[in-house]
């Protein structure tokens, strides 16, 4: 008999049906079972009056009638006649999947993971992320934005920081990239708007709930921009609109987390990050440490003062120091020890950077010079920039921080399918 | 005054209107200079007759009268009243971009990426691509497969392949993904369906002009399946819908390559490996080496049978034999020597392999002891096929390869924007 998907069963009451999908939960009452079966579409419950042989795991064929039930979810439930167990649990599960929470460690949580991502409630993290993708795809295209695939194999460990991974690439070394950077900026080139969506290294040696050594980036970059504001405004637009898509088609996942509807503000508020450390030493009485731009418990304070000041749960921190930025950041024309960019702060949590780049060539490598960098392994982007680049700009934001921060994760390691951190490589 | 992008310049006719764009090409004729500009929207040209200075490739502000030419793309061209220069070329561009084609060697093509980018011929196979992974995307998410991220950094070579790229982790030693393969089946234990758009890279020591060593995969896994056939239904499902769009919105871009539009038949034919060899050895005189399952001039007969027996360009070639297959193959009630899967074959070129996995514990152990393969680093995986693995099967595609044929590209490095390959990991 043909499948029927579970969210098709309301359409087909008092017909005998055939569901295939895995048992989420059993409870037996006198002589009654009652099976909660998901597949990929929906959950249905199937009641059996005969003796039925199934475990929770297993994955099963089940065929009987589509029965109204009004308590039920989707208003229907199967009346089962028959089942099949397609491929049976060998083992006992590791953890109860039917409770409403697992309430594991995060240790145990990930090296259990295959098993602990079919609990509903870890399930719903990964629809949620699922939208996250699919809304980023669909609204820079809406931009006129151009999907692009850059390689994550470098020859040179050459943007200035030192937290690269080093590779064997056949008779040389090479390196895992840290970033796009280099290759959308080349892309405002060719295309003036372009996004990628690709996996970042980091060997930073970190072990914090906001760090994890692999990640999606979200990247973007924009040619013919008048300003930082240009990138900061249009990052802005985007993220207004992938929150409300998140609000309408996520809201059942939300809602397993508590979460009241997201809220991006039409004008994210601005803070530069000289004021913003006042702010927080006199008004919280904490000193963010010298010579860091600003820490997590700095970054908390300036989250809790958007919120308290402005009613929003998005911040730029804005004109960071030359010293402590890339040597591609443009510097300010009016202050070049201060630069033209911003961190974006989502509920206390540095979601990722954007800004304005150098576009003349003499200036980047008067630049380069003074950051003591390159320009060996770097002159084909530097190249470019003999060529025409416009003014341009663009983000890059970590993806599993954005819904960490949306759900109140308490570790970004939730957010990631299968985590890699520095003590973790498997599974 | 506020930017008018070129697309929209024919709503705008007998208005002044500012443009901002990088100059393609410069004619002179008498007093008269003819500027063709892009911006990311479209091209537009731009006639002087006062004098102006602007070479080709520099970035440029123009401002003038929006006026009706009906030979003109779009209808209107622009009468040049100012230019400004935003960012000018410091020099000459190595080679003609005004040319319809740039008639590099594929050494220069490569060597000089950034620029030879920006050919309005070169930009065309990127906005194919562009169409491929939005259609991919979107396809994928109507037929209910969630989209998913998995780790490109693993703890074990863990497939049984030699070719793989070793990198240091911290104080481990770990390897590069050759696929999402065990990933992607341990998600179908929690979503049913998944796919993946993501990084795969082979340490091939090839040099051929259909190898790289990093490219994008297109892959995909689905639970519940009958047999491998499932599998290829919804492959060729999934690719007629991604076709059909891009003869709509890629008809542009077809053109400059003098494509005709593109075809996949409702029903992909199929035809066994042992049989094509056959037909290759009778129909064409061509006998495939030994021990290889079908080598490129044998994949371009199979491709040259399937036009002209099926008038298909595409061909699955199914039951390759169990000697040659991964070991989480299935291999075929019937005939264990054979296996459950298929190549799928584009105008004479593999784009990728698909199939039915193993989905039970006992079997796959068997199986791996037979492969001589694991099971150290492995146990994460295998631990799933303990708790009610549904039958499933799935397909990896590259991505590079579809477009390549797609256009008849000579070699697969022209649909990569930065080509990794044994002599290339740069720019």
């Amino acid at each position: 008999m043909e499948r029927t998907l579970i969210k098709d069963a309301k359409d087909k009451i008092g017909r005998e049906i055939t569901i295939l999908g895995r048992v989420l939960n059993i409870r037996e009452l006198s002589n009654v079972k009652f099976l909660i079966i998901q597949d990929y579409s929906s959950v249905i419950q199937a009641v059996f009056e005969n003796e039925v042989k199934a475990k929770a795991g297993d994955a099963v064929e089940i065929s009987g009638e589509a029965r109204e039930d009004k308590r039920a979810k989707g208003g229907v439930e199967i009346a089962g006649r028959e089942l099949r167990v397609i491929s049976a649990c060998v083992e006992d599960l590791p953890f109860d999947l039917s409770k409403p929470n697992l309430n594991l460690q995060l240790a145990t949580l990930l090296d259990q993971r295959p098993l602990s991502l079919r609990h509903p409630k870890v399930q719903a993290i990964f629809r949620l992320y699922d939208l996250l993708l699919e809304s980023y795809e669909r609204v820079m295209r809406e931009e006129s934005f151009v999907e692009i695939k850059t390689p994550k194999i470098l020859e040179a460990a050459s943007e200035g920081g030192a937290n690269f991974f080093k590779l064997q690439y056949f008779e040389k070394s090479a390196y895992l990239a840290q970033s796009p950077q280099f290759y959308k900026q080349i892309m405002v080139g060719v295309f003036e708007r372009v996004f990628e969506i690709g996996s970042v290294f980091r060997a930073e040696p970190h072990f914090t709930t906001r760090h994890v050594n692999e990640f999606v980036g979200l990247d973007a970059e924009m040619g013919f921009i008048n300003s930082f504001q240009d990138v900061a405004k249009m990052l802005n637009k985007i993220l207004v609109r992938i929150f409300e898509e998140i609000n309408e088609r996520g809201e059942e996942y939300l809602k397993m987390y508590e979460v009241e509807p997201l809220q991006v503000p039409k004008e994210i508020p601005q803070v530069k990050l000289a004021e913003i450390k006042k702010i927080i030493k006199e008004k919280y009485h904490y000193e963010i440490p010298e010579g860091t731009d600003i820490d997590p418990e700095g970054e908390r304070m300036a989250g809790r003062w958007a919120r308290e000041e402005h009613h929003s749960d998005f911040l730029f921190i804005t004109h960071y120091p030359w010293a402590e930025r890339p040597f591609y950041t443009l510097p300010c024309r009016d202050n070049p020890e201060e630069t033209c960019g911003f961190d974006l702060i989502y509920k206390g949590l540095e979601l990722g950077t954007g800004g304005q780049r150098i576009h003349l060539y003499g200036e980047l490598l008067e630049n380069m010079k003074k950051k003591k960098v390159g320009p060996a392994g770097m002159e084909y982007y530097l190249d470019i920039f003999k060529f025409g680049m416009p003014p341009h700009g663009g983000w890059g934001l970590g993806s599993e921080r954005m819904i960490q921060q949306m759900l109140g994760l308490k570790s970004v390691k939730e957010a990631v399918l299968f985590t890699r951190d520095i003590k973790r490589l498997s599974p």
